[in-house]
């Protein structure tokens, strides 16, 4: 299927978070509906979505009817089950492509992609033992971090070795999953470029973003990045290039570490991402909407920027301050979760800091 | 109730036209859901909300269930019956409330309202059978347009008066219905304000727009509208006074028109309005969320300009042209509408014209 979708098309999305449930926003001013597949109940989406499945990734008739309900299949997290996948695969178009998630799912496989491209990352090697993990500190040196290849985000199935007496304890936490050590790197920033690319090959990307973490979780993106001109330019290029080597049809997050030796990647991520929400309120088309357009066959959208915007996450009991920061210049984007947990995405606020400069 | 509305809580939205799937949306970005009631099957509001419920206004069982289902009541078109509102309004908050929706369901009534207010408007006078219209016509001269009280919209219920011997056909025309004969208004243009009042009763106007309507059918807003800066403030000023003449709780569009003699109010729709569609992409914060954002009960939110915008209305066979139109600058909004039919709304796009002045 390569023509544009049209009105009264169905995307088919798996995961009904709140990325999901922005894409089915972006969808539905496209003229386009959603449905969602997602195996936890209520989940945010399906409150804007014409249609919800609850069901696992291992329900095969929940799978099969999902993908005869849709006309194209796109996704909001990366982890989802191969075997699920290999299903889908050739009922309906996936975008982004198979390969795009191959590479994101696994680190090990990431870094040799990214590598393979000619672009920097962090020192890397893989793990499967005690003899492989003693070789990589060797190599790479401490401190390190071993992580799991597989399923890791926000922080979660990473051990830092800060000295190599560490690495008995960082191993057991693997809990003998394969893993990959990567060495610290020095950086003096992170930013994130969200990148697009359209089923005719065209690329457009947002400004970079500048990113600060609290506890391994995304507190705040600010754009303007702090960047020279040919950072920012080598920051859009390496984003180009990672979506062009990959074929690749959707909306990407590339995050980017600034060093003394120049940009390196540190990860990416074939979906939406939470560091370009700012694009919401900063830009005419935002990451939601370009996506769509991507994934429909639709032309790629205006994604040129009109004011500064800082993008501040509402975690967990944040927000409750809701109230406090729904002030002048400020967008207030809550995902309609009715239980706050700690660490849990409740929402985020964009405030216009001024004109874009 | 008083209080604002939390995440999770539920607003019920009758009627599930395109001005119900923006809401409906806006709704999402705080965390609230929406419950549709519509007679119409597919309605394009019930693709981006929780529930909706298909029956009839007269269906009082229906109705029961949805007033129970919603924590607050709102609507996005004047003419709901009034039996329905009767039942439903002891049971929840209808916001904007009934006042509102008697002054503008009823042309009458809202001339004689917009005159107690000391606003100008067209001559007018009632016309219950052929007596009444001689005399107004000799009251009012010609042209003259002869128009149903009740439940006209887009040029319908209407019958000019040339000259008086136009009057037995226009009468004929009404097919029995208690009319309002309007005198001509020289106008120089026609601009709108979409007026925003919260339930603490502080007011948020937008910027006026200028309209231009063909074949009786709103076809482009611009913003800013060619006015003089008092006349802008005036124009401002007459929303403001309705606002808090009605004790209104909502979003309002105010039509105006620009006369040698100064601005006389055309008409008021006690609902977001097609000419505030430019706020989507003009303003953080648009008519739908403020209108939203009043009937929740949340403070308004920030309607600053920063860009100039025409928005442009698909109707019927225009939207064949959304291919052409996608391009730089230019926000589309299609409502979802699988079959197209002549003068009626498919969606709109917004075109920037520059940074706001």
């Amino acid at each position: 299927m390569t023509d544009p979708l049209q009105t009264g098309a169905t995307i088919g999305i798996l995961g009904g978070g709140q990325l999901g449930r922005m894409l089915s926003v972006a969808a539905s001013r496209l003229g386009l509906k959603t449905h969602i597949y997602e195996p936890g109940a209520n989940p945010p989406a399906a409150d804007v979505a014409h249609a919800c499945t609850t069901a696992s990734y291992d329900d095969e008739a929940a799978l099969r009817a999902f993908a005869e309900a849709v006309d194209v299949i796109t996704y909001e997290f990366e982890n989802i089950p191969t075997s699920a996948l290999d299903l889908l695969e050739p009922l309906k178009p996936i975008r982004p492509g198979r390969r795009a998630l191959a590479v994101s799912q696994d680190r090990l496989v990431e870094k040799a992609f990214l590598s393979e491209q000619g672009l920097g990352t962090a020192p890397f090697a893989a793990v499967d033992d005690e003899v492989d993990l003693a070789e990589a500190i060797e190599e790479i040196g401490t401190p390190a971090i071993l992580k799991t290849r597989r399923l890791g985000y926000d922080g979660k199935g990473q051990a830092r070795i800060m000295a190599p007496e560490d690495a008995e304890a960082a191993l057991a936490d693997m809990a003998g999953a394969p893993a990959i050590l990567e060495g610290f790197i020095e950086f003096t920033r992170e930013v994130s470029v969200i990148g697009a690319r359209g089923l005719d090959g065209s690329v457009a990307c947002f400004d970079p973003g500048e990113n600060i973490h609290r506890d391994g979780i995304l507190h705040s993106t600010t754009v303007p990045a702090t960047l020279s001109p040919a950072q920012r330019s080598d920051a859009v290029l390496i984003a180009a290039k990672i979506l062009n080597a990959l074929d690749y049809v959707g909306v990407m997050g590339v995050e980017l570490f600034v060093t003394p030796k120049g940009l390196l990647v540190n990860e990416i991520a074939p979906r939406v991402h939470n560091s370009g929400h700012w694009t919401q309120n900063g830009c005419l088309i935002d990451q939601f909407e370009q996506h769509i357009r991507a994934v429909a066959g639709w032309p790629l959208g205006d994604g040129s920027r009109h004011a500064n915007v800082m993008t501040e996450n509402l975690i967990g009991a944040d927000v409750a301050r809701v109230g406090e920061l729904a002030g002048t210049n400020t967008a207030i984007h809550l995902y309609g979760k009715a239980e706050v947990k700690p660490g849990r995405k409740m929402g985020h606020i964009n405030r216009i800091t001024g004109p874009a400069s």
